[in-house]
């Protein structure tokens, strides 16, 4: 006997046709955010953020997300084809370590696709701590296997929502912001006043990525994913998850963003090449826009984050990003991010 | 010159007559279990069990197992040839973050075997917190190298104690089990009533085992038996320490049993076959007795959870676990763990 | 655009040309050291010293040598060419977990090589605690890179200052002991009064060095060195950061030095040879000199702690570290750390 009296357990996942519109999903499993999970984020990508390695006690803002997201693996995403896109990703301020993280999932919009195998999600994700206090929303859409061939109503009558455009700068989280960084301390000469848009910055340093390494992180979030760990299932060859450049990526980009306080919005994000171990990944950031925020102590980047598979960009004169025929990014490009960064103003 | 005053130092490890019956080994090192230790369990393994990983601060059931079982390698089992079993393993109820762990042995039996190269060691087990309550207390018995060819007494007089059988559901621990699981916030319809004997519950995770991965585990419990560790000893391949697949067997059985509370009790266990880096490892569980403990708030499960190399238990049919010729298990199998699991009832 | 109004940034790391004598910086970034990193770093080493792994609350002094170390990497070393030398390296006493460190260095000496392609900076480098207390304090010298050919002063006029000599017992800091190891309790039968000078212990373990392990360690401590992590940049084969040796040796010793506290002293340290990912480490350690330090609870033991690659020392008889021709080490050890210990007497 393989069933119990409820039917078999040891859950598929969901498929697309167990979504509904407006339906709201609580995700397992909330998850304390403490000292262990800050070194092992450290120890995983050699983030040197100043703000979330010293004194301040506070969450990196990706182990944030990280976990979010994480823990929408199994009510959302257990089953995706494809991860097609975020919008409107904002943090909702600092997160004190001890913090314990809880996930609610809400589906705003449906479509079946026209060879009935799959359809796109669109859900609105938003972790609260244990306050219910707000720390991350953004929408995100994927592409979900279906369990079966008979179609839904969402193949004839798709509900297809807005998606949010980018953040505004006036939109971002400027609450506790203390203490900024010492420009004396965190070895970056670079003040919020130095940045211009147009301008790429080279982070220089590659990093190799081994197997333990990106297993252990996409563990660390409880992110179950199995393309992530099967070596049968993936031929060989489990896909990194696309988190762990976002965290490579930003880690590099400490070299030259030293006065940076933290992601404050994602305003969209491609991961545009899949990443596997034995890759080397090197990153650069385009700035698009700065705001000065008015009087306040810091201003915010809007910046373009590219992380790059074996081409270390500094050594590519005007390097393009996009293919050759204008369709997509080249075949090294691994993650183009388009974020928020606040950094602190000379004073 | 090579020894001191007091003859060499770096113990070979303890030999079969170094040991004598009702002798009491303290272990080093008294271990801390605190927060770095939660969180690279979590990454190690993936475990996504609830209550180790949110708000109630206890240490999981496992991280005690193996902190417990590494204190032992040093006194007892660094020269081991083969671990034969165990039983009549409990746990003594919820360790909080930040105890501080002791092992202690009792020598219960020894007897020396005819090829006169190895004896058998039965040692009871107890692992205590800094105030001294019993955490975690087993039978284990163990093949141990002799040191020289001289018979001991244990050759012709052995002296064979008798192992307990399997643990009784009402000599389960059941103090500290608030809060409960929320049977919406786990991600799991399934409560203690929802399971029946015979049943297979499958996994579905696969887990490909990295080198890095099983030696840190094996590092974090500061288990130093040197096969683990050692690639020119091992001929290039370490063998992986039998409590990985332990872990991540009960990692990988938060599917199907989101409303688990942790282990209660283990009866016995057969590292059936070894694993090594490179496998990918499945698991299942096989329902064998369900005992509603009265009015407790919680059921218990006797389980036997299977975990095997290289084949996804739920793509094969009606699965023996036996090998054809019913000796022993068939090659794929590495695991065989008889234990009991609380699970909450559906109210 | 690739550059902001102010320049590019991105820093390509200090060039010889940019340092002056008598010049001191601050190092980035604080970094707090709490149970995380305790757990990481006992995961990443299986170091089993008592004093570290349960009640105390103490932060490794190895843990503080590789912050301090990590951090001066960006202002010091990123382009350095060759690690030349440690001396005078002194710890001042425990560090909680939870303390915040902080790192500065002083330009003791800068000489140009002949090559013109690069220099020798001394530095004097001391770690303090967020109350300004002295943690860790040594002079290294390192060959830095040239950012051009145009000679420097240093050339003409080095400024080359006298290196300290072997730290004295007398200078070792004796604060802050208590509680001592419980000769019962660690697993080890040796106090201080059973070591001698010219005694050889073997530590018998060995460790097959994986790149996750290295990288993580060398990330965890927040060293961006580039040869470690990039292998593209290494043609396939990055550098293991020398201070990986150094905690994998220092983890074996505790089989042998069960009862020791915890560094005191470095008096100096050879990285002999280069170690990389697939190498099988052992160690073992000469008692050279052993000073029981009048009346204190605790004697110091002068040490070599060998670490070599591939071959098991306790298998060579009267092995020697000492390369045929005199000149240099053999070529299968890679680290001669000459230490300073602080080992409990009997009583």
């Amino acid at each position: 006997m393989t069933k119990g009296p409820t039917g078999p357990k040891g859950g598929a996942g969901p498929f697309f046709e167990d979504f509904d519109l407006g339906q709201r999903i609580r995700c397992p499993t909330p998850r304390r955010l403490g000292e262990g999970e800050a070194a092992a984020y450290i120890a995983l990508t050699g983030d040197r953020t100043p703000r979330y390695s010293g004194a301040a006690g506070l969450v990196h803002p990706l182990v944030v997300f990280h976990t979010v997201m994480g823990q929408t693996v199994r009510p959302v995403s257990l089953n995706a084809r494809a991860n097609l896109g975020y919008a409107g990703m904002r943090w909702g301020g600092p997160v004190r370590l001890g913090s314990v993280l809880s996930t609610e999932v809400e589906v705003l919009g449906l479509k079946e696709n026209s060879n009935r195998a799959t359809g796109i999600v669109w859900v609105r994700t938003t972790g609260r701590d244990q306050d219910g206090r707000e720390v991350l929303s953004y929408v995100r859409w994927v592409m979900v296997r279906k369990r079966g061939e008979a179609p839904t109503r969402w193949l004839e009558a798709p509900s297809v929502p807005s998606v949010p455009g980018p953040v505004k700068a006036r939109e971002l989280c400027l609450g506790g912001l203390d203490p900024l960084p010492d420009l004396q301390a965190t070895g970056g000469r670079h003040a919020f006043e130095d940045y211009a848009p147009g301008e790429r910055v080279f982070h220089l340093d590659g990093q190799t990525v081994n197997a333990s390494d990106h297993m252990a992180f996409t563990r660390l979030f409880q992110n179950s994913a199995r393309l992530h760990f099967d070596a049968v299932l993936t031929h060989g060859d489990p896909l990194v998850y696309g988190g762990y450049p976002i965290s490579l990526g930003y880690a590099q980009a400490f070299n030259g963003f030293e006065n940076r306080l933290g992601l404050a919005a994602v305003n969209g994000g491609a991961h545009a090449n899949p990443v596997h171990a034995g890759d080397t990944l090197y990153s650069f950031s385009e700035v698009v826009e700065a705001d000065p925020l008015g009087d306040a102590p810091v201003g915010a980047l809007r910046v373009h984050l590219y992380v790059l598979k074996g081409v270390e960009p500094s050594t590519v004169p005007a390097l393009a990003v996009r293919a050759a025929d204008g369709k997509g990014y080249r075949e090294e490009v691994v993650l183009d991010l388009d974020l928020w960064e606040l950094v602190a103003k000379r004073g």
